[in-house]
């Protein structure tokens, strides 16, 4: 595990001095005990960022920006620092730039579903604002009371209903972002299509890697006038895997298919008694339909002989708005569960396709017994898309480098069963030594010229994505004048 | 209008004899009679290539690639020649690469939803060989029984059912491409989410300039239980744009939106009398919907509903599928009609903001007046995806000049609405020139920058795009062994 640390010391004077001129004084923090709270995100890794900024506009960023580059300082893009991967770190150092003040929505079109906000929005915010008039914003990570579409953008974040609503990218139409040379981008925009290369794609799911997102313009869907929560357990975990393939085979795609197995299930009901999920089975599917009355019944009714088919134990249909809200919040609560039965979780983000659900599980399960870790299971299991959480103790001696091998074989699994190594939380400094499971040196060598055209010294997040354990020397060469190689 | 030829003569023989060697005599043209149908595609653009090559494998191409490296000799992907930009035409010479040999479906995963397919598929013949299972591919050009897969991934290609559907780059997971070194870059692939950067999306409408396609990965979709096909009439074409808004106001995506104005209806009526569209009103909306009879029935009343408010004079529904497939024919064949009534057209492909469609289409109509050239329109109206067909006779002296003047004025004023130069059919050589309306110098030059990640000479279709006039002249510079400027 690295656990970098800042080694800019020379030049800290200078630095925050220019940062503080840059933006004012009062929205700069280069105290060590000042920035120690940002060195830290959602996941196991850590680093001390030399200061952090807190800009107020598109303006300020560049301001910022211009002096990471003309300084040779990282500078790293940071929303609510929800991620699980790492990637709002900064991992050899640098400058933090929090988001948290450019949180306005600047203009809603209702009659085209179309909304401009600041990268710093909250996710749910967005939806809170347009809901009295019938509108949301569709990707609904479970952290999305806190994280912000900036963050969502750059980890092209999924959530519970993406499986019909699709995951950030399908949301987003175009993204401002500054580029090292302080310019500004504008990549896409409301008009349906763009012509030339699909930059707004391309920056979605980057990491922070091509620069600094200021704005966004994100499409607000319309919330169905009716939704059914369905709720089912079953007493192995196969049968439920079988469910999930027959409902989309019976035709249906529901809002949202998710699984939780028997280990999640006593952690949440430990944390949100209230959600009162079933404990005693091995698994339990909660799914989601939307639309007008007259179509959920019949969807409604196909589910219920799926389910009937597969051995289910118990079928419950939420009767009301508070039931379906608890029910949501347990399962959105179950990564916080997990505090109750071990001090300690590493979350993997495999994805695989969903017909090899009950194989992969099973294989999860054999590498769970092979390094002694208990694994928990909850995930996304409509689109495929996993989430096992490897249960440890960081005091013990060598735990966690222990849990991340683990992890590894978990995604090798992944990667075998024709999957990938992340559905929605991103690469970040956590997996980027896996990428080779999936990618060739050639497809990632790429991929990093890409990075050049907008990160030509790979001063934007640095070290995440790419498996080159050289980057932070690289950046700290920059530092100190020596010219490094512009093919890290 | 930039009519290229080519003037590529030394090394033709050393080209041919190449090619010849690498993948067979049968499969190598180079005769100027052979190759001169080839300097054509849908648009208005002819320039004659040096050679066309039918490969059959994705070996094949890279041999064909590695040729084009070595000498120096622009390289251009071509599916069916169905592009109405110049997309598929060799504006500098060099070898056109039919993918017409490619045209096998290598795996259908139905449980999964995914299909392998080569560049040369036909996009119909894909949905004709899922359909006895239920499925098909959702994007459906009007072209369809001739476009490739490879086509239409190169220039993002929509259709009338891409307003619930998406367009291309929604349906394609996957792209395995051939770049300039000749390598294979795997971009995407079946799983749900890939991490690094979404390579697959950028291939995605780069229209030939980063490799050439030879598979894809994509997605089927289940075809609907049930489909309704509605046809209305409005005096006023202001009053049929007031429908489309409608309708999505009231909460319904229809598959399908479509407009068609009377001119576009006379040239139909001429050329599919069995269609049988009305030619007596200034416009018809042609909408499907897709789902099951119990919500279809509400969708059907709520649409009637807002066509009469906005005075429809006739409403129609598809009594049958013979009715329903007629209707789309007349639909479909809307371009081919335009020859009834015109020996040439020239069509725009403005996407604007669906809302401001009559007030575009009436800017629209005084263009008209002003260079006195006859606009028909027919176009996906839900998308806001205009396509003004202008109407021209090309042996009168000047008249394709003056159309394409009158062409940018149609796109200045979509620009102006807010919108883009292109929806679907792709920048290409026609409209390269325009591309200024909606990007800065600076983000065109960040585009260049990308494409030599993947061209770095500019060998894989030059003169598609980008405003720059002079990259022929780069491009025999290169075959001349001068060298050019890396940032054209």
């Amino acid at each position: 595990m690295a656990t970098a640390t800042s080694t800019f010391s020379v030049g800290r004077i200078a630095l925050a001095g220019a940062l503080r001129r840059a933006i004012g004084d009062d929205w700069v923090m280069t105290e060590p005990d000042e920035v120690a709270i940002y060195a830290y995100d959602g996941s196991v890794e850590h680093a001390l960022p030399d200061a952090v900024v807190f800009p107020q506009d598109t303006a300020d960023v560049q301001a910022v920006v211009r002096i990471a580059h003309e300084l040779g300082v990282p500078i790293i893009g940071r929303g609510a620092g929800t991620g699980l991967s790492g990637g709002a770190i900064a991992a050899c150092g640098g400058i933090v730039v929090s988001t948290s003040r450019m949180n306005r929505i600047l203009e809603v079109d209702y009659r085209n579903q179309r909304a401009v906000v600041e990268a710093g929005v909250v996710n749910a915010d967005l939806s809170a604002h347009t809901a009295c008039y019938g509108f949301h914003y569709a990707p609904d990570p479970s952290s999305q009371a806190a994280c912000t579409i900036g963050g969502n953008i750059a980890t092209n974040a999924g959530g519970p209903h993406t499986l019909l609503h699709g995951v950030t990218t399908n949301h987003v139409l175009g993204v401002e972002f500054v580029t090292l040379d302080g310019r500004i981008v504008t990549a896409g925009g409301a008009a349906l299509d763009h012509p030339g290369y699909d930059l707004a794609g391309l920056f979605c799911g980057s990491e922070g890697t091509l620069g600094i997102a200021t704005k966004a313009v994100v499409r607000l869907v319309r919330t169905p006038a009716q939704v059914r929560t369905m709720l089912a357990s079953f007493a192995e975990v196969a049968q439920s895997s079988a469910a999930v393939s027959g409902i989309i085979a019976a035709g249906i795609v529901p809002a949202a298919m998710e699984m939780m197995d028997q280990i999640s299930l006593e952690a949440i009901a430990q944390y949100v008694p209230a959600a009162n999920l079933p404990t005693d089975k091995a698994a339990v599917l909660l799914i989601e339909l939307e639309g007008v009355a007259a179509e959920l019944e019949p969807q409604e009714a196909a589910i219920r002989r799926v389910f009937a088919e597969h051995g289910a134990a118990e079928v419950r249909v939420a009767a009301d708005a508070r039931e379906r809200a608890l029910l949501w919040l347990g399962r959105k609560s179950a990564f916080g569960a997990m505090g109750r039965i071990s001090p300690n979780y590493y979350v993997q983000d495999g994805v695989i396709p969903r017909t090899t659900i009950t194989g992969v599980l099973a294989q999860i399960a054999d590498v769970s017994d092979f390094f002694n870790i208990t694994i928990a299971n909850v995930f996304h299991a409509g689109d495929g898309n996993l989430h096992p959480l490897l249960l440890f103790d960081d005091r013990e001696n060598g735990a966690l480098d222990r849990v991340i091998e683990c992890g590894t074989s978990v995604l090798q699994v992944c990667a075998d069963a024709g999957g990938m190594l992340s559905g929605e939380h991103g690469i970040g400094m956590e997996k980027h030594h896996n990428m080779g499971l999936v990618f060739c040196d050639h497809d990632l060598e790429r991929m990093q010229l890409l990075r050049q055209v907008f990160n030509p010294r790979n001063l934007f997040n640095p070290g995440k994505i790419f498996p080159t354990a050289v980057s932070c020397a690289e950046v700290n060469n920059l530092r100190r004048g020596v010219t490094a190689d512009p093919h890290p």
